[in-house]
């Protein structure tokens, strides 16, 4: 029961989280091609925020997948990670706007750290619960390795911003190519 | 379980896309009939996208019902649709505010092809999980042959708006009533 | 299974557009009393809308509970109905801007009597696909009739607006008032 | 099912409400360091808000958890609730826009005061509502003792605003502070 509605609520926020960034997509204002040139670079990181958000509902899914009672702490870790993620559109639109700008770049790289970080908050507080589902410890190892690699690039992304922007961006889809890798073992795990 | 959080995430972010659209409805600045005129051409842009995203939803709706359990490539497959999907309201914007103009509506029937072979690669990705529910083929098989008819209309629709944008817009109502035409083999299918 | 999703498509919808409407709640300028002023009208047709929403939320999950399948006809008019409630925050943002202007009041007394006609519609699908549950034809009864009062008083409230908008907006409260009324008999067939 | 569909309405607008008052986290001008200050006092109003509903909605989630039925009083009272609660973005935003001015920050401790008393009123009515699942009366009495608590410090936190908007703002985050406690009591009555 209070499971479900944890997920039901991170499931609520993180479409929110998703579709909102849309908004802040303003419509160029003539309609001929010349007006798109200004709108490639918000387009790219709405883009890239998106699958970035995408891979958090698909790794908080398989996490939470592996808990079989939620306790007033895994709530909080939870809600913790809720907020970082949610200050994704602001820096995705402030990046965007700012044509990739140092600073933004840099904020957005501490950002998606921050988030990291409190993923990895939560991944401890299940671990500490000891209500996991057998089966699926697994998952968590493949989840703190990946997570760890994903952490020390955006680590390195922030001072990376400040020698060229484009280092950094480079290193945002790194992030996503590692996530993106088919693991058929965690599938198998699902499926046991 | 992981079909039904699925599910609802996918509502959740369809049911986003389809709400904030109406934010960018602005309000006419005076309060006379004459303020109206402004906003007919948003109106209908809403409208009509409104329409087809709704459509969206009762046809993934549909898909999603014929599948038992969904693996990993199920899950990008309708993350990639939701991607192109969650870009509609800014292509409505667009083409509201300039009036129809004619690289917005271009614009605008481009992303919808994009949203048709989106749809077209998760139905694929269902039909090769091979987990489908008895009976349920004839759905699949519906929505291939309309779904292939909307992407031509739309793909027809690209060059079209730059001999007049109306006959893109003409298109696009066309594609609404292609899916609006009840169907009651789906039902059937549904029923049994 | 269906009908879960129905209603769960439909609460995130009706809870959307409850709840950005308060985006367009715009926060003064200054920091003193004199700065309240510019938004007290757009704070009462904000609080007014929410209400007739609300009301809208609580009539439909009523509705719905009396139905025990749903077919293609109910699902398009609950969208029909989706269509109209989505364009609330619109016409509710017109008219706290305009300061209850003639037009935009009549326009807000047309769109809510338009809801009511979808509504209604709703409602006679719901009878006609024959799938009732036992002991709630009373619910219909009673929604019949106030949501005919309720209709008829927007289609009223529609010319009055060019009278003084002050009649309209007195109209709307009243609206809200007869669904407010406790009803124990719907409470009764609902428990039964 | 009733209590399931307020749930998930519920959620859906609490999830709304935390999650687009991002939207309202406008991104600096520049991308230097200089351009994050005036973004400071919005983005500190944005956590406190962030917190004080996630609090909220953890409380109404253990809440709703003790009941076994729902009436249409506890609908209402719950409706009431999600009305001031839908105000924190226009508050939170008309604060950190204003850099915590007098008013503003007195306006946001009366909103949160009358989030406060709907929440008792909802309490109330699930009281009454004499369909309580048993052992949770405590998590009534604890929810009553810290609500009570935190009305009294919004109500301090009015007139403070006047004296200095600092002082308001340090009880704001005592309410928090108050709340984070973790409650050993609450959680072993929730595991009976």
């Amino acid at each position: 029961m209070t499971k479900t509605r944890l997920e039901a609520f991170s499931d609520g926020v993180i479409a929110i989280i998703i579709t909102i960034m849309v908004l802040e997509l303003r419509p160029p204002h003539g309609s001929d091609w010349a007006a798109i040139k200004p709108i490639v670079l918000p387009f790219l990181s709405y883009a890239l925020s998106f699958l970035l958000v995408a891979i958090y509902w698909g790794n908080h899914h398989h996490l939470l997948h592996t808990v079989s009672h939620v306790n007033s702490r895994i709530i909080w870790a939870n809600t913790h990670l809720l907020f970082w993620l949610s200050l994704i559109p602001f820096a995705t639109n402030w990046a965007g706007e700012n044509h990739f700008g140092t600073v933004s770049v840099a904020v957005y790289a501490g950002l998606q750290a921050m988030c990291g970080i409190a993923y990895y908050i939560l991944l401890r507080m299940i671990v500490a619960s000891q209500s996991l589902r057998p089966g699926l410890q697994e998952t968590l190892e493949k989840q703190t390795r990946r997570g760890t690699t994903s952490l020390i690039i955006y680590l390195v992304a922030i001072p990376s911003a400040f020698i060229h922007p484009a280092i950094s961006a480079g290193l945002f889809v790194l992030v996503a190519i590692i996530w993106l890798i088919p693991d058929r073992n965690i599938e198998k795990a699902l499926k046991e």
